[in-house]
Order: structure tokens, then sequence, then C-alpha cells
């Protein structure tokens, strides 16, 4: 059997599933403590017998195999987490492969197997939530180099109408700082899903998300874009978000058509716990 | 036998090797009419017996397999080189597989094979020259998705000492724009070679090129960063973008020590022609 860990910074997903993924079962549970925390992953997971486990988690962690603490929650804003050893307690526990990478390049691998990029080689995931985090599968595989991919902090230019300060503690007005959820609650005083009706706040958020798909396609040449997170439940932001991007790229690079390059994700909020499974999968 | 192209916009050089790469022979002839330089590279290659060829070409191209155009130089500014079907040229004449890729992904695989970067699993290079380009390996293979990067034309933000309005007939102030030989020379009217004194401008060339290496090492997260180019014969820029990047980076991701992280080639010149005779090994 297959088990999972979707671990997000308020919650963990846990699964487990057949080796084929038809039975999926379920399990969501608040993060607390590290040691709380892992005890109820243990409790559920114990009940099984695994033969491989996949994991996505929040970050920053390293993924680094030649790093002495490969396999931890590095640093962290929620300091109960800093530098702990996520693989090495499971590890422990079970002695099993573990596939270890971002909660994000998870989502990006689900997708591309069972969601929205079925049938391509690669593809690009990126959330839009309390923070913006991307992940990416290239030739089959989750993108990592040195460290994984934050996307979400990249520099952009500033909307001519927009003179927020940015909310980054690293880096002020990049990406996340300009256009995650708490960005556009503090720029308005109000929380982005009671602003549906302000064109102006769309116009301003798909201005900063073309941008940064624009450097992303011009970087790794995906060839499908999916975008999830709390933020794009507001739907109207992808014609919008597609529109700036044609307009910013230009014609200079050729992409798939629109509708089908900027995309909602496939597997909704499944995403992320379904790469989980799969990773584990391909640990068999 | 290898062959190999290294196609420029104004020269192509051409090489042969044996399988091992130990005996290399190399011959340049300047990029005229595409049935010119064809005829040339017929006459060079046909003395030898190859068994593979390795292209690295100008561009943009086609690298998408599913694709009409699959191995043509696509919308390129050289008129005579538009929608030219290289690949199939070659592959007219010599019944041998073809390896077919961008010039700076060729040096970026050279370079991860025998230069800068070798034992490394991922590293990315960038031509600073007339052009903008980088290229990538990941996992060992050449970075294509649906198509290839662009890296050059990524937006970045001003410099608040700069007002020029950038060269790029398609973003005006993209970073090739703005930070390629001949944004400098038209912001100072003088060549970049005959600017080496003026530190202003290294310190705005470099704050460009910061820029961008911290987007490409936030999205791609490589192992190694490659500068190659006219404009990198500026060897202070090296110092200039590591200080830079590390400001502009703020702590917030882990890097190599930027002095080996961000470096020049260890093939020089050749990055680009012994990428392309390994990418025909490759082939065997
Ligand atoms: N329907 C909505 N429309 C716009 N913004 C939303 C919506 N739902 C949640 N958000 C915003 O998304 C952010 C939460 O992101 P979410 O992806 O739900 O969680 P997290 O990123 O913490 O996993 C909050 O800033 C919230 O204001
Ligand atoms: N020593 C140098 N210092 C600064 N700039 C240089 C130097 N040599 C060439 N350049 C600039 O680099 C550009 C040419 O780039 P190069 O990489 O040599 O060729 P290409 O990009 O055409 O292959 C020109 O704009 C030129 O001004
Ligand atoms: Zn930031
Ligand atoms: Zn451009």
């Amino acid at each position: 059997m297959l088990g999972a860990i979707e671990a997000g910074g308020t919650k963990f997903v846990l699964a487990v599933s057949d080796n084929t993924l038809e039975h999926v079962e379920k399990l969501s549970i608040p993060t607390t403590t590290p040691e709380e925390t892992f005890d109820k992953v243990f409790e559920f997971f114990d009940n099984y017998t695994l033969e491989a486990i996949g994991v996505g988690s929040f970050g920053p962690i390293d993924v680094n195999k030649n790093s002495s603490t490969y396999g931890y929650v590095t640093s962290t804003p929620k300091l109960a987490w800093q530098n702990v050893d996520f693989l090495g307690k499971l590890k422990e526990r079970y002695a099993v492969p573990v596939a270890w990478t971002t909660d994000v390049n998870a989502a990006a691998y689900g997708e591309l197997k069972k969601g929205a990029a079925v049938g391509k080689n690669s593809c690009l995931y990126l959330t839009v939530g309390t923070g913006i985090g991307g992940g990416a599968v290239i030739n089959g595989e989750p993108l990592e180099g040195y460290g994984h991919p934050e996307m979400g902090h990249i520099p952009v230019r500033m909307h001519e109408e927009d003179s927020f300060k940015g909310t980054c503690p690293y880096h002020s007005n990049c990406l996340e700082g300009l256009a995650a959820g708490p960005a556009i609650e503090q720029r308005y005083n109000k929380k982005a899903q009671y602003l549906t009706d302000r064109k102006d706040v769309w116009d301003i958020e798909a201005y900063y998300l073309a941008q940064a798909l624009m450097t992303y396609t011009l970087t790794l040449s995906p060839e499908k874009i999916i975008l999830g997170g709390g933020v794009m439940k507001q739907s109207q932001l992808y014609p919008l978000i597609r529109k700036e991007f044609s307009k910013l790229v230009n014609g200079y690079v050729a992409t798939p058509d629109l509708d089908e390059y900027i995309v909602s994700p496939g597997l909704d909020d499944n995403a992320g716990i379904t790469g989980c499974l799969l990773l584990a999968q391909k640990e068999l």
C-alpha cells in the first residue's frame, strides 16, 4: 500500500491507497507541534502495511541529497517546525522508500499524471493563496536543483496604478508581496473573497500574475501552467491573466492556445495529495 | 565519428571528433544564405563517416517534437533563415541521429559535462552579447518544453538611475533590451568594450543581470550559473553581480557560495561546440 502526506502550514492531509490508487482513504489533521502532529500521522499510517510514502511539504525544505539536513523543514516562519527532520522521523518509523518534495511540486506532479496536464511531459503549478508558491515537473520529474523553486518571490514591475509597498519580509514588493491573498487584503482593507466586484482589484492582480507567468514561460517553457489556491477561486482572473499575458509577451514566444495553456487545476484541491500518492507509487 | 554544428547568426562552427571526443577537428564558416552555408557544412562533413550529429542553433527554433515544423529555424530576424528546415536538410544528407537544441542549451550541456559544472546535475548558461540568451540542463537533459527558454526577454525592474528606453522590438525594456551589448552601446553612445572604466555602466549592468539571476534561481534552482558572451569579458562584472544578487535575494534562498555559484565558463568560447559534440555522443 501507499502512504501520502500533504503537509501544509495549517493542516496535514494524510492518505493511504492500494498501489494502483483505486481506493484512497484520507484524513485531515491540524498542524500543531511536530510531536503531536507526527503522533497523529503514525496513528493513521500504523493501521496499514505501507510499501512507500510520498510527502509534499510546506517549506522551505531541504531537498538537496548532498546536504546534511536533507529531509528537514528549514527556515519556515512556523517556529516549532524550524529545523525539524521530517524525513528522518518517517524513515525511523517506516522502513520504506519515502519521496520528499515541496507541496507545489507534488501538486504539479499530480496534475501531470492525473489532472489538467495529462499526456504532457512538463507543467508548472502555481498556488496563489496565503503565499505564492510554484512547483514544476520537467521530463516527468519534480523540479529540484541546489534547492527547490521559490517562484513566489521573483521581482516584478509595479503596476502603474499600484503604490502598495508589499508584504514580503524579505523583498517587500516581490510577486508574493504584491499579489498573494494577504497583499490584496492589506491593500484594500478587505479580504480578497469580498472584493469580487472590484474590477481594479483583479486588473492589478492579473497584471502581476501574468508578468510572473511570462517570466516562468521564458525561463522554463512548460507545456501547461496550472493556477490554484484560494485567490484563484476568483475565476474571472483566468481570462484577465490570459489577456495580460498575451499583451506582455507580445508574440515573442510560441505557447499553446492560451485557453489551453493557463488553466485551473484538474484535480481541484486534491492535486497535492494525489501527487504525493503518485510520488509514493513511483518509489515502488 | 561525431559531427557538430554550433550555428550562430554570424558564423557556424563545425566540428568532427572520434566518439570519445579525444581528437577534435574544427572549422569556422561565415553564416550567409542557407544554401551556401549548408553546402559548406556538407563539404566538411562529407569527408567523414558520421554516426551522429549534434546541433546547437541560433533561434528561435522549433524544438517541439509534436510540431509540423520541428527542426526549423522559425521567426529569426535573419530573414533568409526564417522557416528553414535545418534538421531536415541534415537528415536528408546524413542518415544518422541528430540532436537538435538551442546554442545556449548546447553550451549549458558542454559546461555540465566538461566545463564549470562538471559533477552537477543541473546548470544554467547565460550569454550576454549581441542578445541575451539562456539555456539550462536539468537532470542531465537540455531544458525544453512546449518550446525552448528565451530567458533574455524576461521583464526586469528599471534601475533607479537608468532612463534608457530599451532596444527590444518586442518588449522595449526587457532584460535583453536593457542589458545586452547593443543596449549598452546605445545608452552611452559607445561600445561596451570601450567603457571598462565607467563604474556607473557596470553598476547598472550588474543590477539587471543580478535581478535576472535571482529570477532564474527562484524559478529553476540550478546548481550553477555560468555567464558567457562578449559583455562578460568585463570580468569586473562577476563580483558586482554576486554582490547585487546577494542584496536582492536577501537571504531568502539557499545557494552555493556565490563565488562557486555565479561563474565564468570553464570551456571559454568552446562551450557551445563541445556541447554539440557531447549531444551527438549522447545519440549513439
Ligand atoms: N473565494 C476567494 N476569493 C478570493 N480570495 C480567496 C478566496 N478564498 C480564499 N481566498 C484568499 O486566499 C488566501 C488563503 O489561501 P488558500 O489557498 O485558501 O490557503 P493556503 O494558501 O493557506 O493554503 C487568503 O488570503 C484568502 O483571503
Ligand atoms: N571586451 C568586451 N567588453 C564588453 N563588451 C564586449 C566586449 N567584447 C564584445 N562586447 C560586446 O558584446 C557584443 C557581442 O557579443 P558576442 O558574444 O561577442 O557575440 P554574439 O552575441 O553576436 O555571438 C557586442 O555588443 C560587443 O559590444
Ligand atoms: Zn519575497
Ligand atoms: Zn524582449
